[in-house]
């Protein structure tokens, strides 16, 4: 007997068979296949975040696979609600996908999604399929709140300014990739950080209670600082001698092959997704690098050994600069 | 003293004032402008969905302003809610946009999400805003679930099947756009109804303990019954004199001038946003249209008043066909 039914209704059916159904543990009732998914009773406050990828804008087909591009949207959504102190809890999936986009490379797509929603925890329980003129994923994420949240507006003078993960290496990755350099030792570390960034839902975990704010850096170390700094209204100072002191082996050793300052790909060069805090010095959580202060005033300044001070709030990756 | 932030964060902001700022009697702790919007605690279950309208897929500009494109995609998204018998609760928006696009542009579509946003006591809390190659608003809604919950799955042989809504003039409205036709009388409705769907809240909470399976046509109602039969193993069949008596008169003015035949746009038209529900019939709630029952065996039949019948499980627009 033939069943009927749409050819969209076919390609969500394959895509939910990848993405798996909702199991008796998780975190939804009814998943894909309904007009809505339905979560059970989430405890607390929840944190909710958007965010987009577009073909051409976010990613570049030449230089990852479809896969990658599923994951890496996925761990970028994912990252804001790192930032927000939150547990990741339950995503939807938006896909806008061209005409005569073939079905097996949106699988590969989707298979990403749900890798990356494994390694997270935060299963996809829905989503929507639109046809368009060009490929782009919208990932929507949910996250529960214990106690305390982590935000952008209450960074204090006084305040350290702490780094939680690498920043850098996904630029330097990105520019060994568009010139062609051999992929091997650190290069590969750097390209491996531009291609599969990681949600630091965990460090964002163990900066609750500590931190007085909190942003993930996707458009470079710059301008989130500046974001911080303005809703905080303060100016932070990024010390170049402890940012430099932070910086991981590859990026100085895959900088040298580039001809570039390792200290301006750590400062404007973005899709890094560590997490930039501040806080008391006392509250300073093991791991995280200490890269500068804050102090009154407004903006973000690159403090050089000599003294010298460079502005840095507008160093990093603005979509609607260009 | 000149104030240091990024394009894109000055064009959020602006946004952001549009759609407004979260009061203390809303759903939001935090809204736009941080990593993540934060809400307080929902009391039992969510229904959580996010919809996609594309420029030259979804919609046009020619017969529709921005600000009727941010409120038909919001209603569109929340129709997802009211089709599960959820009460909205607050939304996200992601916007892609094309390069050059005029900011007085991008918050014309906004005030259209806004306004839509108030109508439906469903404030949007946050959002994204990226590059593109071509304009698309992704809405995500979440819904408070009180007792029970509307789904596809529960139709049953016996069962009426209810309309919920007027069927086919937003399909009428669009021709008329398309031929020229002058806008006025029956015509003026049928593209009002297309311009302007509303999302039917108040419908969905009123099959809450009556139907059996509800879902929202946007595709078609030929497509989404068949959505249902599939869903709950069961055959449609739309009665044809019934649904006849259904429709407007201002449908069947309008396929006068046209040279349509009322039903094939009722059954086909799409973008109705009508709630299609099935029950028993003692629990058909007022206002709703009797249009056919439920059998056993599967797809989706439309009967004349002869007894003849025509498979109208592919009537409606599949995005993934053309």
């Amino acid at each position: 007997v033939k069943r009927r039914s749409t050819p969209e209704d076919t390609v969500v059916a394959r895509l939910a068979s990848v993405l798996g159904r909702p199991g008796p543990g998780g975190p939804a009732l009814l998943g894909i296949g309904d007009d809505a998914a339905i979560l059970k009773r989430i405890a607390g406050r929840t944190a909710w975040t958007v965010d987009t990828s577009v073909e051409g804008v976010h990613f570049d087909r030449r230089w990852l696979t479809l896969a990658d591009i599923g994951a890496r949207s996925f761990h970028a959504a994912v990252s804001d609600l790192a930032a927000m102190g939150a547990r990741p809890v339950a995503a939807l999936s938006s896909l806008i996908v061209p005409e005569h986009f073939p079905v097996p490379e949106l699988l590969e797509l989707v298979a990403g999604q749900a890798q990356a929603s494994r390694q997270l925890r935060c299963p996809v329980v829905g989503g929507n399929l639109s046809r368009g003129g060009e490929l782009s994923v919208t990932t929507t994420a949910l996250g529960a709140l214990g106690k305390g949240t982590l935000v952008r507006d209450g960074a204090r003078a006084g305040d350290e300014i702490w780094l939680l993960g690498d920043v850098g290496l996904p630029a330097a990755g990105l520019r060994c990739l568009a010139k062609g350099v051999p992929r091997r030792g650190a290069v590969a570390v750097c390209v491996d950080a531009w291609r599969s960034p990681k949600a630091r839902v965990r460090d964002g975990q163990r900066l609750l209670g500590r931190a007085h704010a909190v942003i993930d850096i996707s458009d470079g170390l710059g301008i989130d600082a500046g974001r911080i700094a303005t809703k905080s209204g303060v100016r932070m100072v990024l010390e170049g001698r402890r940012l430099e002191a932070a910086l991981r082996p590859e990026l100085v050793t895959v900088c040298r092959i580039l001809g570039e300052r390792a200290l301006s790909l750590a400062v404007a060069g973005g899709e890094d997704y560590c997490l930039l805090a501040t806080g008391a010095p006392r509250s300073r959580p093991r791991g995280a690098h200490r890269i500068g202060r804050v102090e009154r005033g407004r903006g973000v300044t690159l403090e050089a050994d000599d003294g010298s001070t460079t502005d840095v709030s507008a160093a990093g990756f603005d979509h609607f600069r260009g």
